[in-house]
């Protein structure tokens, strides 16, 4: 795609032209889809949540291989449980998937950007539909949740990782806004996840989305050997 | 059950005899059992709910009825999507089940009470099995959740709820431990929930249960008009 290829020197850019047209598109065109992940994207999903791990400096607790991830995901029909959308991005348009899930139709868009991304990964990350390379650039894994109060489910996301490389540039959003439109679309009642209370970037962003921070909830995890000490507990 | 009728007073205490065997059972017997709902336990459920909301002062924004909850619970087997336990209380040994599922087998365990509980609203939370009425006491309502860290799922517990005239005599424990252990047997890393920051009591509890409270994360939640915006979003 076109972020490998190196910016131009500043006395490259194009001069002012009377005779240029003017939907000439001008600057890097990244072609993006969100498509639901299936059972060969795993490789892909095992190295984006070990990067998440090490942005998050938790590398040492994730435990994650690629069987674990393939014998618990994907048992059950997208959005009835654990569900991946995972973001594709092409300097070409995207071609449309051989077998596309009747859950779901792919949310496609186009980025124009001034800069083209260097994508240092982009052979570790590349799929091919036929001869055209789309590159995975990240993912959210969401399943549902369910309020009483209101009676009706909802989703709770449980990652939502933009490699490095592409961040900042409207993709995170995108992820998050597709599970958003999936959940109003099956007439659910919240979107919920979690944030680190000094991650003020984070929060200003979600606030922007439309969240709200519940300030007064912690989370209680029972885990480990504290967990595994109910086995044989007469409860 | 023995709970509805009222405490001797203090004269009528039963002396110590010499004649007494040593395994008559002192005070009052509750045989208990926790098993799985089934949809026609709704108006029970619907009950249960609505008292927590009432206990939490939360009723303002409790908008389940039972049509809500019978159209989306019980849709997948249990353990895979929204799933309840209910506390059943009798002060005689509960008969089984006629039909149990075969994904979990009832607990079942007899506390002895010094004094009998006084069930206010026992007729509006009774069962009957033949001819023996069955009062339930509590629920919890539980679903997976997935650790991606672990690379495997992990029940949430939404809601856990006991009737005040049930409360500190060891049922919410039970029901608690009892989602444990049923993680354990599935061979899931995690079970969690939340507990409000001001609810020292609830933490305390819950600590002594092996729980750790996380304190940096908070939860985010996109609902109402800010989520129903996505619904036509140009994500």
């Amino acid at each position: 795609m076109a972020a490998a290829a190196p910016p131009p020197p500043p006395s490259a850019a194009p001069e002012p032209s009377m005779a240029a047209p003017e939907t000439t598109p001008i600057g890097h065109p990244v072609f993006t889809r969100i498509r639901l992940a299936t059972p060969s994207d795993v490789p892909f999903i095992h190295k984006l949540i070990h990067q998440m791990a090490v942005f998050e400096r938790l590398s040492h607790l994730c435990s994650a291989t690629e069987s674990s991830l393939s014998s618990n995901l994907f048992l059950s029909p997208p959005f009835h449980s654990f569900t991946i959308f995972l973001l594709e991005l092409s300097s070409s348009p995207i071609p449309p998937l051989l077998s596309p899930s009747p859950s779901f139709t792919p949310i496609e868009k186009t980025f124009n950007f001034d800069i083209p991304v260097n994508d240092p990964e982009k052979d570790a990350f590349s799929i091919y539909y036929g001869d055209q390379q789309v590159i995975i650039g990240g993912f959210v894994l969401f399943f549902p949740n369910y309020s009483t109060f209101l009676g009706k489910p909802g989703f709770y996301v449980e990652d939502l990782f933009v490699r490095e490389c592409y961040r900042r540039k409207g993709f995170g959003k995108m992820l998050l806004s597709a599970v958003a439109k999936q959940a109003v679309k099956m007439g659910y009642g919240r979107v919920e996840w979690v944030v680190l209370d000094w991650n003020v970037n984070a929060i200003t962003f979600y606030e922007q989305m439309g969240a709200k921070v519940l300030p007064e909830w912690r989370i209680c995890r029972l885990t480990g050997d504290a967990l595994q000490a109910y086995q044989n507990a007469n409860v």
